[in-house]
């Protein structure tokens, strides 16, 4: 395709573009029209002199009016480019118009209603792992997953598809534990209590979380309020074989990258769609090394699932693919109609969680009593626990200080964070407009409430809620207190709370 | 939410990045936290100290690595975006995450099923030309619009929100005709031979047309073998005035800025969406400044639309929006079962066209008679041409030397190539391979093959027909010769057509 085009020499343009591979060619290029290229939108880049049959590289290009940047006998790669190349700065390459990768028309065909098969599902993530779909290529892919959901064996197909376009991580040991939760329900944040309590137990468990994107923190976020998360592999690997659990950022492990990448375009479209969800979370637990998962559904009104009997379908549709490749799945449904702890944002998240691990009076009982029970479900994963006594035990760690000693100890292996923030500075009372009765939370507005204030980039950013479903309030009494640092976040979310409470007093 | 964020200062980084706002910003900001800004995906950048309900502008960050692209203190800007904020270098600037747009819940819904308004409509359209959307985001609302087509009214919303967001040409005379082919036919290139009739009978036709993206010839890229079709706004308008006609390309103009968009999204995806394609089509000749568009719609089974119900549906769509927005459409439903002229690719398709308007004997008679027929149709779009009539006074236009005159006034006013390319040096005779009689041409396999062999970016690539439907051909007898310019593309196109010629022997 490129065999009428001189060589242009490689450049490495130090601009990372995370993602998406970018080749920046000089409009006054002396080897090819940019005009033709960039209706092609995307190009395809050979190292000069390969083989006919060599794969090329495809890149989006952008045109350089800065010969500083690149020279008309140059073709520069972002970081992420010039490292899939990997050859030589100064290497001399050919470029043309890229093909259209082939498994393009498959996801046409699913967008038509066809349904996927395993190959088709590799080819696909194939193409995107290989940058060959542009961004929007894979939300037309996403779409088509998320329309009218996949089937369970697409679910299947996708997640070993996900699965093996990454690496795998191998613990060498038979019992390797982990917890997820599938959101939606603000505070919550009982990954941090259960961690402790079961790597205190001795059972190995390497929890990696995300940040926050939509909501106002992440686990990782929460912890990172009181220790380093993000840890390079080797380091990390050392700390859960010597702590026998960790509370890290998945980011660095670069586990599953293909599910970054296709979270990193789904969020944004806000899809809900069950079989990518499913998707997603296995294919990352999978090549975590995970063998066993408790996987925390809450239903609530205005949680992510919303009746029982979508719960039942999820789990099932959980437990079909997690048993065909090899990780056993126990679904919990909680109960998801209220935020769980009092804190929303991470300083007060992690204030709250602290407070149960160190059984302090004040700490939220119903976090605390949620911990318990589905660290009590994890315990059980270990054949000498007998069925029904893993709560009790639970408890015992806990009531012992065993666990908030092990969580010290977490802490000091990741790396203490000395001055942990505060609460924001600036704090308003939102009050109920009317007396009755505490009814419902609405968890969107909570979350973007917490989100306006500032959190989680300002982490003492958030609520802190004062009141509970069912308690009977007077007009006027403060129902949560924001907190923000700037006056600026601290405004917009106070009009906000303000317009919209977010809790229903009936 | 940027206001806990100091200042940075503007810099221009120059770097065309095409449909997409980019911000530019060092690892080592000492104004943000990039890692939180990058999991945002997009920046909001303000003008310090501007008012706090002055709507941000919406950027892709990339993390840059080189302290001669922007230093730890500065924001860069991508051309696009630094045009757009309008604002000299050295400007103070505050960034954060960016807010979601609130249209994108209107593309959920819809993706969910709820048919668009105008409101809805006009506010996405907004969103997208003032590049509040990601790529990804914008191929959500186009898969969302094509899945289970669009209602008619909702094909006028779009039609109409399209066309609000860019500038509209007024010509200042009551009629300005226009042509257009949903295409999808190798060679039919008949808008060369009818603007020149039609702006020899007086009647105003500013013809402008797209490059090939997925074809291996536009009409543009086939004037471009024998004029300059990149003309500035003014000159065009100077050369349309004088010579009633021309046959521009019409990027330059930047008419339906949106639309271009739009296409640059879906194209690569394939939607094929009938309502997608009407908005696109009736929005850019409304742009124009057309009052009168005669539409072809061939027909065909391996053409866009396959059967004449399909053709029909269409047309009711097209003169639905047409009427709506005040542009009388006129539809042709034409034979679309094989190509039109016997040149595929811009030189041969030039040579076909020439041959007509100079009435050699060995013009192609199918273009002939399709081009008079159209020109025809048009003709009869001036009040005092009877019914009936349009045809004949095409033919005398054509055969009496005024059109060819015309097109040769047309290409000098746009700039006349003073050394035409001619077609590609390397042929090949693709054959038979038994004998039989000519069934059937498959459209896309024969655009492809030209594209292969180089078409549109090597103009005399391409394929010259050498059998029409209904043929009888022995084994071995030449179907089409194949050329090309290079070596490699000419053995890539070779080999794809020995192994499937595009053409059905029975």
């Amino acid at each position: 395709m490129s065999a009428n085009v001189p060589a242009l020499r490689l450049r490495a343009v130090r601009i990372d573009t995370d993602s998406e591979n970018v080749a920046y060619l000089a409009r006054g290029c002396t080897a090819c029209r940019v005009d033709v290229l960039r209706a092609a939108q995307k190009v395809a880049v050979s190292v000069a002199g390969a083989a006919p049959d060599a794969e090329p590289m495809l890149a989006v290009l952008n045109v350089v009016d800065d010969s500083s940047i690149v020279g008309p006998d140059e073709l520069g790669l972002s970081e992420q480019a010039f490292a899939m190349l990997g050859v030589p700065a100064g290497t001399l390459l050919t470029i043309g118009p890229a093909a259209r990768p082939a498994s393009l028309d498959t996801v046409r065909r699913k967008l038509q209603g066809e349904p996927l098969d395993l190959a088709s599902m590799r080819a696909i993530a194939r193409d995107i792992a290989a940058r060959r779909y542009a961004r929007s290529e894979i939300a037309a892919f996403l779409v088509a997953c998320g329309r009218e959901d996949l089937e369970r064996d697409e679910v299947l197909a996708l997640t070993r598809a996900m699965l093996e376009t990454g690496e795998r991580l191998d613990w060498r040991e038979p019992l390797v534990a982990d917890k997820h939760c599938i959101g939606g329900i603000p505070g919550n944040r009982t990954s941090m209590i259960i961690v402790p309590i079961v790597a205190a137990h001795g059972m190995l468990i390497p929890k990696t979380s995300s940040r926050a994107i939509t909501s106002p923190a992440g686990t990782a976020d929460t912890m990172q309020v009181l220790a380093e998360v993000e840890l390079a592999p080797a380091r990390l690997h050392e700390i859960v074989l010597r702590e026998r659990g960790c509370i890290a950022w998945g980011g660095t492990a670069r586990l599953a990258p293909l599910d970054d990448l296709l979270i990193s375009v789904e969020r944004p479209l806000a899809l809900d769609s069950p079989g990518l969800m499913v998707a997603s979370i296995l294919s990352k637990k999978l090549a975590a090394g995970s063998t066993r998962l408790l996987l925390d559904i809450p239903v609530g009104p205005s949680a992510k699932v919303r009746s029982l009997a979508d719960a039942q379908r999820l789990r099932k549709t959980f437990e079909h693919v997690g048993r065909a490749l090899g990780l056993h799945v126990e679904v919990t449904v909680t109960d998801g109609t209220q935020p769980i702890g009092r804190g929303i944002g991470p300083v007060l998240e992690a204030r709250d969680v602290m407070a149960v691990l160190e059984s302090r009076p004040d700490a939220p009982q119903d976090l605390r009593a949620k911990s318990l029970r589905l660290a009590g479900r994890i315990l059980e994963f270990d054949p000498d626990v007998r069925g029904g006594d893993g709560e009790g035990l639970a408890r015992d760690i806990l009531e012992s200080g065993r666990a908030a000693a092990k969580m010290a100890s977490i802490i000091d292996a990741q790396g203490r964070r000395l001055q942990p923030p505060g609460p924001g500075r600036l704090v308003a009372e939102i009050v109920a407009p009317r007396a009755g009765r505490v009814v419902g939370f609405d968890h969107l507005r909570l979350a973007r409430a917490a989100r306006q204030a500032g959190a989680p980039a300002s982490p003492g950013a958030g609520l802190d809620l004062l009141v509970r479903l069912g308690d009977a309030v007077r007009a006027g009494q403060p129902l949560y207190r924001l907190h923000a640092e700037t006056s600026g976040e601290f405004d917009l979310a106070r009009r906000g709370c303000d317009a919209d409470a977010g809790i229903a007093i009936a």
